[in-house]
Protein backbone atom coordinates (compact mmCIF):
# COMPACT_ATOMS: atom_id res chain seq x y z
CA UNK A 1 0.00 0.00 0.00
CA UNK A 2 1.26 3.15 -0.85
CA UNK A 3 1.14 5.88 1.67
CA UNK A 4 0.65 8.32 -0.74
CA UNK A 5 -2.76 7.15 -1.24
CA UNK A 6 -3.93 7.21 2.38
CA UNK A 7 -6.10 10.06 3.16
CA UNK A 8 -4.12 12.78 5.27
CA UNK A 9 -7.61 14.33 6.20
CA UNK A 10 -11.08 14.46 5.89
CA UNK A 11 -11.70 17.93 3.20
CA UNK A 12 -15.33 18.38 3.96
CA UNK A 13 -18.56 16.81 4.44
CA UNK A 14 -21.23 17.51 1.87
CA UNK A 15 -24.87 17.61 2.37
CA UNK A 16 -27.40 17.64 -0.14
CA UNK A 17 -30.53 19.89 0.83
CA UNK A 18 -33.23 21.45 -1.21
CA UNK A 19 -32.90 25.65 -0.52
CA UNK A 20 -29.16 26.80 0.70
CA UNK A 21 -30.88 29.81 1.64
CA UNK A 22 -33.28 27.41 3.78
CA UNK A 23 -30.33 25.00 5.29
CA UNK A 24 -28.46 28.29 6.46
CA UNK A 25 -31.04 29.32 8.65
CA UNK A 26 -29.60 26.30 10.70
CA UNK A 27 -25.99 25.71 9.83
CA UNK A 28 -25.31 29.85 9.90
CA UNK A 29 -28.18 31.27 12.54
CA UNK A 30 -28.42 28.83 14.81
CA UNK A 31 -25.05 27.00 14.82
CA UNK A 32 -23.08 29.84 13.67
CA UNK A 33 -21.13 28.90 11.08
CA UNK A 34 -19.91 31.31 8.49
CA UNK A 35 -19.90 30.37 5.32
CA UNK A 36 -16.62 31.39 3.27
CA UNK A 37 -18.35 30.95 -0.02
CA UNK A 38 -21.56 30.49 -1.78
CA UNK A 39 -22.14 29.56 -5.56
CA UNK A 40 -23.29 28.48 -8.90
CA UNK A 41 -21.37 25.84 -10.29
CA UNK A 42 -23.48 25.79 -13.58
CA UNK A 43 -21.20 22.61 -15.25
CA UNK A 44 -22.26 20.81 -12.67
CA UNK A 45 -26.00 21.57 -11.93
CA UNK A 46 -25.43 22.72 -8.17
CA UNK A 47 -25.25 25.90 -6.15
CA UNK A 48 -22.63 25.27 -3.40
CA UNK A 49 -21.86 26.60 -0.15
CA UNK A 50 -18.77 26.20 2.24
CA UNK A 51 -19.01 26.01 5.64
CA UNK A 52 -15.11 26.01 7.53
CA UNK A 53 -15.31 23.96 11.09
CA UNK A 54 -12.08 24.94 12.13
CA UNK A 55 -9.18 27.53 11.69
CA UNK A 56 -6.57 26.90 8.66
CA UNK A 57 -6.75 23.76 7.20
CA UNK A 58 -9.60 22.45 9.23
CA UNK A 59 -12.53 20.62 7.46
CA UNK A 60 -15.72 21.85 5.67
CA UNK A 61 -19.17 21.60 6.20
CA UNK A 62 -20.21 21.61 2.22
CA UNK A 63 -23.83 22.05 1.02
CA UNK A 64 -24.89 21.33 -2.15
CA UNK A 65 -28.24 22.39 -3.51
CA UNK A 66 -28.92 20.64 -7.18
CA UNK A 67 -30.10 23.08 -9.67
CA UNK A 68 -31.43 21.13 -12.47
CA UNK A 69 -34.07 19.04 -12.81
CA UNK A 70 -32.80 15.26 -13.77
CA UNK A 71 -29.85 15.17 -12.69
CA UNK A 72 -28.50 12.33 -10.85
CA UNK A 73 -28.29 14.33 -7.73
CA UNK A 74 -32.09 15.38 -7.34
CA UNK A 75 -32.75 12.15 -8.01
CA UNK A 76 -30.58 10.94 -4.63
CA UNK A 77 -32.63 13.96 -3.27
CA UNK A 78 -36.04 12.76 -3.83
CA UNK A 79 -34.73 9.31 -3.21
CA UNK A 80 -33.32 10.01 0.24
CA UNK A 81 -34.38 13.39 1.13
CA UNK A 82 -32.09 15.88 2.67
CA UNK A 83 -29.28 14.85 4.50
CA UNK A 84 -25.11 13.55 4.35
CA UNK A 85 -24.46 13.03 0.73
CA UNK A 86 -20.85 12.04 0.88
CA UNK A 87 -16.92 12.59 2.64
CA UNK A 88 -14.20 14.32 0.85
CA UNK A 89 -10.80 12.68 1.90
CA UNK A 90 -7.48 14.59 0.80
CA UNK A 91 -4.67 12.26 -0.81
CA UNK A 92 -0.98 13.00 -1.90
CA UNK A 93 -1.34 11.46 -4.54
CA UNK A 94 -4.39 10.86 -6.70
CA UNK A 95 -3.27 8.52 -9.74
CA UNK A 96 -2.24 6.52 -6.99
CA UNK A 97 -5.12 5.87 -5.05
CA UNK A 98 -6.98 5.21 -8.39
CA UNK A 99 -4.52 2.57 -8.98
CA UNK A 100 -4.99 1.10 -5.46
CA UNK A 101 -8.19 1.04 -5.76
CA UNK A 102 -8.18 -0.82 -9.02
CA UNK A 103 -5.32 -3.53 -7.13
CA UNK A 104 -7.90 -4.30 -4.49
CA UNK A 105 -11.11 -4.08 -7.32
CA UNK A 106 -13.04 -1.32 -5.45
CA UNK A 107 -15.36 0.58 -7.59
CA UNK A 108 -15.10 3.83 -8.64
CA UNK A 109 -16.82 6.06 -10.82
CA UNK A 110 -14.62 7.86 -12.86
CA UNK A 111 -12.28 5.96 -15.19
CA UNK A 112 -8.91 8.78 -13.99
CA UNK A 113 -9.30 11.25 -12.07
CA UNK A 114 -11.63 14.43 -12.45
CA UNK A 115 -10.95 17.87 -12.90
CA UNK A 116 -12.82 19.38 -9.37
CA UNK A 117 -12.80 22.73 -8.08
CA UNK A 118 -9.59 22.29 -6.01
CA UNK A 119 -7.54 20.02 -8.05
CA UNK A 120 -7.73 16.23 -9.16
CA UNK A 121 -10.55 13.92 -7.64
CA UNK A 122 -12.27 10.30 -7.95
CA UNK A 123 -15.65 8.95 -6.44
CA UNK A 124 -15.23 5.75 -5.38
CA UNK A 125 -18.66 3.63 -5.13
CA UNK A 126 -20.61 3.05 -2.06
CA UNK A 127 -20.49 -0.67 -2.96
CA UNK A 128 -16.68 -0.62 -2.03
CA UNK A 129 -16.79 1.83 1.02
CA UNK A 130 -20.21 0.41 3.29
CA UNK A 131 -22.35 2.50 1.61
CA UNK A 132 -20.14 5.67 1.32
CA UNK A 133 -20.04 8.08 -1.28
CA UNK A 134 -16.50 8.50 -0.76
CA UNK A 135 -14.06 10.99 -2.66
CA UNK A 136 -10.72 11.51 -2.54
CA UNK A 137 -9.06 14.29 -3.72
CA UNK A 138 -5.14 15.67 -4.67
CA UNK A 139 -5.47 19.36 -4.02
CA UNK A 140 -3.67 21.52 -6.49
CA UNK A 141 -0.59 22.69 -5.17
CA UNK B 1 -24.94 33.52 19.56
CA UNK B 2 -22.94 32.12 21.51
CA UNK B 3 -19.50 31.66 19.88
CA UNK B 4 -19.05 28.97 22.96
CA UNK B 5 -21.53 26.83 21.24
CA UNK B 6 -20.21 27.78 17.59
CA UNK B 7 -18.44 24.19 16.41
CA UNK B 8 -14.82 24.55 16.12
CA UNK B 9 -14.18 21.42 14.79
CA UNK B 10 -15.13 18.01 13.35
CA UNK B 11 -14.84 15.69 15.76
CA UNK B 12 -15.98 12.53 14.09
CA UNK B 13 -18.05 11.32 11.06
CA UNK B 14 -20.06 8.55 11.94
CA UNK B 15 -20.04 5.53 9.50
CA UNK B 16 -22.85 2.56 10.35
CA UNK B 17 -21.98 -1.09 8.93
CA UNK B 18 -23.11 -4.82 9.55
CA UNK B 19 -19.71 -6.02 10.22
CA UNK B 20 -16.81 -4.30 11.38
CA UNK B 21 -13.98 -6.49 10.78
CA UNK B 22 -15.39 -6.78 6.96
CA UNK B 23 -15.52 -3.08 6.59
CA UNK B 24 -12.06 -2.76 7.61
CA UNK B 25 -11.09 -4.90 4.75
CA UNK B 26 -11.51 -1.39 2.92
CA UNK B 27 -11.12 0.84 5.46
CA UNK B 28 -7.66 -0.17 7.03
CA UNK B 29 -6.72 -2.77 3.95
CA UNK B 30 -7.27 -0.25 0.83
CA UNK B 31 -7.55 2.44 1.96
CA UNK B 32 -4.47 2.79 4.59
CA UNK B 33 -5.90 4.04 7.87
CA UNK B 34 -5.15 2.78 10.99
CA UNK B 35 -7.63 1.62 13.94
CA UNK B 36 -6.68 3.68 17.08
CA UNK B 37 -9.40 1.35 19.15
CA UNK B 38 -11.75 -0.87 18.39
CA UNK B 39 -13.73 -2.07 21.44
CA UNK B 40 -17.05 -3.06 22.35
CA UNK B 41 -19.48 -0.71 24.16
CA UNK B 42 -22.19 -2.77 25.55
CA UNK B 43 -24.27 0.30 27.54
CA UNK B 44 -24.72 1.25 23.58
CA UNK B 45 -25.26 -1.95 22.17
CA UNK B 46 -23.01 -1.55 19.87
CA UNK B 47 -18.86 -2.12 18.72
CA UNK B 48 -17.11 0.51 17.22
CA UNK B 49 -13.88 1.42 15.79
CA UNK B 50 -11.82 4.73 15.58
CA UNK B 51 -9.67 5.60 12.59
CA UNK B 52 -7.70 8.52 13.15
CA UNK B 53 -7.57 10.24 9.31
CA UNK B 54 -4.94 13.46 9.77
CA UNK B 55 -2.68 13.89 12.73
CA UNK B 56 -2.82 14.88 16.37
CA UNK B 57 -6.56 16.84 16.83
CA UNK B 58 -7.11 15.97 13.26
CA UNK B 59 -11.06 14.40 12.68
CA UNK B 60 -11.81 10.52 12.49
CA UNK B 61 -13.77 7.72 10.99
CA UNK B 62 -16.00 6.34 13.58
CA UNK B 63 -17.12 2.54 12.33
CA UNK B 64 -20.53 2.18 14.20
CA UNK B 65 -21.75 -1.97 13.80
CA UNK B 66 -24.83 -2.31 16.23
CA UNK B 67 -24.71 -5.80 18.49
CA UNK B 68 -28.11 -6.08 19.82
CA UNK B 69 -31.16 -6.96 18.23
CA UNK B 70 -34.50 -4.58 17.70
CA UNK B 71 -32.10 -1.38 18.77
CA UNK B 72 -32.82 1.67 16.37
CA UNK B 73 -29.42 1.72 15.34
CA UNK B 74 -30.00 -2.16 13.81
CA UNK B 75 -33.45 -0.57 12.60
CA UNK B 76 -31.73 2.35 10.70
CA UNK B 77 -29.29 -0.46 9.22
CA UNK B 78 -32.20 -1.93 7.81
CA UNK B 79 -34.24 0.64 6.82
CA UNK B 80 -31.58 2.71 5.08
CA UNK B 81 -28.92 0.29 4.43
CA UNK B 82 -24.89 0.96 5.30
CA UNK B 83 -23.22 4.32 4.97
CA UNK B 84 -23.44 7.53 6.54
CA UNK B 85 -24.77 8.01 9.76
CA UNK B 86 -23.84 11.26 12.08
CA UNK B 87 -21.56 13.95 12.01
CA UNK B 88 -20.08 15.06 15.73
CA UNK B 89 -18.80 18.49 15.82
CA UNK B 90 -17.13 19.57 18.40
CA UNK B 91 -18.16 22.97 20.99
CA UNK B 92 -16.72 24.47 24.27
CA UNK B 93 -19.90 24.55 25.83
CA UNK B 94 -22.73 21.63 25.29
CA UNK B 95 -25.09 23.66 27.82
CA UNK B 96 -24.53 26.66 25.58
CA UNK B 97 -25.29 24.86 22.81
CA UNK B 98 -28.44 23.25 24.04
CA UNK B 99 -29.67 26.55 25.12
CA UNK B 100 -29.24 27.73 21.91
CA UNK B 101 -31.11 25.27 19.79
CA UNK B 102 -33.88 25.86 22.59
CA UNK B 103 -33.81 29.58 21.83
CA UNK B 104 -34.43 28.72 18.08
CA UNK B 105 -36.60 26.03 18.57
CA UNK B 106 -34.44 23.40 16.49
CA UNK B 107 -35.49 19.92 18.04
CA UNK B 108 -32.58 18.05 19.93
CA UNK B 109 -32.84 14.08 21.16
CA UNK B 110 -31.53 14.58 24.70
CA UNK B 111 -33.21 16.94 27.79
CA UNK B 112 -29.58 17.49 28.99
CA UNK B 113 -26.30 16.32 27.93
CA UNK B 114 -25.64 12.96 27.56
CA UNK B 115 -22.33 11.36 29.26
CA UNK B 116 -20.50 10.06 26.07
CA UNK B 117 -17.35 8.38 25.64
CA UNK B 118 -15.39 11.21 25.28
CA UNK B 119 -17.51 14.11 27.06
CA UNK B 120 -21.34 15.23 27.30
CA UNK B 121 -22.89 15.36 24.18
CA UNK B 122 -26.19 16.48 22.61
CA UNK B 123 -27.98 14.86 19.59
CA UNK B 124 -30.12 17.48 17.34
CA UNK B 125 -32.84 15.60 15.43
CA UNK B 126 -32.67 15.43 11.51
CA UNK B 127 -35.58 17.38 11.04
CA UNK B 128 -33.94 20.65 12.37
CA UNK B 129 -30.91 20.18 10.33
CA UNK B 130 -31.88 19.37 6.91
CA UNK B 131 -31.75 15.38 7.09
CA UNK B 132 -28.42 15.07 8.96
CA UNK B 133 -28.53 13.65 12.78
CA UNK B 134 -25.76 15.62 14.01
CA UNK B 135 -23.66 15.45 17.56
CA UNK B 136 -22.39 18.16 19.20
CA UNK B 137 -20.17 17.31 22.04
CA UNK B 138 -18.04 19.12 24.91
CA UNK B 139 -14.99 17.01 25.54
CA UNK B 140 -14.20 16.70 28.74
CA UNK B 141 -11.54 18.49 30.11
Amino acid sequence: MSSQMTPSRIDHVAIIVRDIEQALLFYRDTLGLVPREIKDVPTEQVRIAFLPAGGPGGSELELIEPTVANTSLLKFLERRGEGLHHICMEVENIDAALHEMHEHETPVLDQQPRIAAEGRAIFVHPKGTNGVLLELLEKSK
